[in-house]
């Protein structure tokens, strides 16, 4: 019987040009990965619910997409569970696997399961799809690809410079106009010591955070409310004001947190990060923000976010230093790095600004056009050499209505039509038709290829 | 608490050198599709159970993953079910998505939901994994990437033409020798109808697939066995004993069958294909072999098989033509024809063959070998230079000793190395080291560039 033809909510079909898009920035991303010495890996699509349980916070386990147990799944559930349809307990005797969260846990998961096989450092990519239960809603979906960039087993900041070089590559290939916001966590948690409010790093940077919105009054007023001392507030007032270059920010801020000592280690780093981004030229604006506080209770070092300059959007890249990515599986004391690309919000960027150039969406070059037996037969040999010197040929399968050939054509974005009909032939020529122009020329063969091949 | 990592059983993960030994395939394959005018689409990995279930006969119903719904899933279940642990009736009340289990339903599915948007003749291929709770096996994995190719909406015999160039393309390509098998499926009905045993064309192509391996005497024995008439087998002997060129294959084949209407339609479908095959000149032999009948049930004219010639393996790709994959979608009607190449067992042959590229593997060209802060901000610049002018390059992220960081280099397998200590600086050169030859040559960052582009 028929069905109306449907996809789960929150998911996506690619069409052919949006894959075009999308691999566009994909193929860009990987090729300025690969520039930098990464090396991709790919992990299952499902993962034991073991390994992704708990790695998420409650909410997070939540939104797990669990995989039914195949066969009599039912045979091993309590049945007292069963007839009190306790969903929550039942979960874990019905289900063994989940499908992918996120890229972290699962590489955190890999590194563990092949630590003596690896040669640590160890730089690796990935770029594959997670699923989420999510409520979804514009943007948000419940199946989205992450493109995650890391490096673990290395302590050096030299780490930090190289990706932020790899997202200022990747940016100016793709011709986006951002900014690299820069801040380190050893410096929010010298800044929480030194005010004498150590337990209070996050409220002081959600306040710092909401400075532009707000204004100063309000943000003092804003952590006076949360129970901040005025004397701690007061000797905030130097951090909230900061201006002035990279260096005057680094030696205010020391005047306030130099004598902590994760103050000092946050500053030191953070100038050694600068001192590496002063030995190139890089296209993109790299900028210390305070207010930069993304994944607070996860970064232990750098933290990073990307944002494009040119439109209103949300962080388009982001990432940081994590102390200890392997620890939830025995194997403690692991640093790494790493940057997520957000290849949605990208894409939506690019869409916005008319940022894709149109040889990534055209895959066809040239298509000839089909009268019939005959001219196939004339046209047949020539494709084949088109093809073999690289040129994306085709030729129309049958010998359909010519208006319904060259709109098809059109449809497909192919910017050149080779049309051969008796004249032609009697000639040896093709006629070969600019979509774009509308100019037509008579070629030979060799000409034909020379000129697609330029 | 430290758990033990590991992934769930039938899936994989793939390793820097696995994955660029894969992508290596799948560039080449997609490179080829896109030569011949193909377009990528992607759907989502979880469809919906209504659209995947009775699509692949009741065993295929048993092996697809079922994804358990978000929330309080036992709420809805009935009663009486959960107490009779009716596994079989609860799974479509606390389960509503599956994953996908090949790209063709789902194919089907896009060109239905979107045939307004399509313009037919519609030339796609699609490259993403796809799932089956399959007990797992030596090459055979719960998790595994499909990689289909198919023109919709088209009856030409020239689709037929382009896919066997296409697979011809590729496996030249990829240096694998092969051979592409082809048959068709009305030449088949028509041996059936033609001997008088129109019902039992199954078991007359199981009984001539064995010829090779048990013989003709066999091969009519068995057949006698199954109920064929004596008068039948008599009549079939023709195309039992079928030698010779393909014309005379087809001459001898025309004699027994040229009376019934789909085998003559066979015949002239075959003809016509290879008169095709004799228009252009390719690398890979095509031969007609009639006891070719995969997916018989499916297909309705064309089939192929590619074998792999110097390794003992199944096929390597195959398809068909099928003249209904949206009908079950509700839309009769839309025939099809379309190739699949089996990725994991092409990486089999190729492997056991040795023809992956060193260059497929290798993803550095040149280390930087890190001797400290002094020797960094040397390198710095010339290894940006590097990377702007293409060249993959990375330098070691600490000043490890020398020999840990020649051992990192040979086992990512990068090529050169560059040195550069007290003398190197004083010079302004670099020592570079071919780490295959051992050659070592002092050069400047210059030289190094135009070295390492050439």
């Amino acid at each position: 019987m028929a069905q109306k033809p449907s996809i789960p909510k929150g998911t996506r079909d690619f069409s052919p040009v949006e894959m075009a898009r999308r691999n566009y920035i994909f193929d860009t991303v990987k090729a300025v990965f690969q520039l930098y010495g990464f090396q991709p890996i790919e992990t299952p699509a499902m993962e034991n619910l073991s390994t992704l349980m708990g790695k998420y916070g409650e909410e997070g386990d939540k939104l797990l997409f669990k995989i039914l147990n195949s066969g009599d799944f039912a045979a091993k559930a309590n049945e007292a569970d069963l007839a009190d349809r306790n969903s929550i307990k039942l979960t874990n005797q019905i289900s063994e696997k989940g499908l992918r969260y996120d890229l972290t846990v699962p590489f955190a998961r890999f590194v563990v399961q092949y630590r003596n096989d690896i040669s640590f450092p160890f730089k690796r990519y990935q770029i594959q799809p997670v699923w989420r239960a999510d409520r979804p809603q514009k943007g948000r979906y419940r199946e989205f690809y992450q493109c995650d960039v890391d490096i673990v087993g290395s302590d050096s900041l030299l780490n930090e410079f190289e990706l932020v070089q790899i997202i200022s590559d990747v940016f100016t290939r793709l011709r986006v106009n951002t900014v690299v916001k820069i801040n380190n966590r050893k410096i929010l948690a010298g800044i929480a010591e030194a005010i004498g409010e150590a337990d209070r790093i996050v409220d002081i940077t959600v306040a710092i955070d909401k400075l532009d919105k707000i204004g100063l009054e309000k943000v003092n007023e804003e952590l006076l409310e949360k129970g901040v001392s005025q004397d701690a507030v007061d000797k905030l007032q130097p951090i909230l004001k900061l201006s002035g270059t990279t260096d005057e920010k680094l030696n205010s801020i020391e005047t306030v947190i130099g004598a902590t000592e994760v103050g000092k280690k946050g500053i030191e780093e953070v100038r050694t990060f600068f001192n590496y981004i002063n030995t190139v030229e890089l296209n993109t604006e790299v900028e210390l923000d305070l207010t930069l506080a993304r994944g607070l209770n996860y970064y232990t070092g750098a933290i990073f976010e990307v944002k494009a300059k040119d439109v209103q959007i949300g962080s388009i890249c982001g990432g940081g230093r994590y102390d200890d990515l392997t620890g939830i599986f025995g194997m403690p004391g692991v640093s790494g790095v790493g940057v997520s690309f957000g290849a949605d919000r990208i894409y939506d960027v690019m869409t916005q600004l008319e940022l894709f150039p149109e040889e990534a969406v055209a895959s066809t070059k040239v298509l000839f056009v089909n009268f019939g037996e005959k001219e196939e037969a004339f046209c047949l040999p020539i494709l084949r050499k088109l093809r073999e010197n690289g040129v994306n040929a085709e030729i129309f399968p049958e010998a359909a209505k010519m208006k319904k050939q060259m709109t098809w054509a059109d449809r497909k974005n192919i910017a050149w039509v080779a049309v051969v009909g008796e004249e032609e032939m009697a000639q040896g020529k093709v006629n070969l038709k600019n979509m774009r122009s509308g100019d037509q020329n008579m070629v030979s063969p060799d000409e034909l290829v020379k000129l697609l091949t330029e």
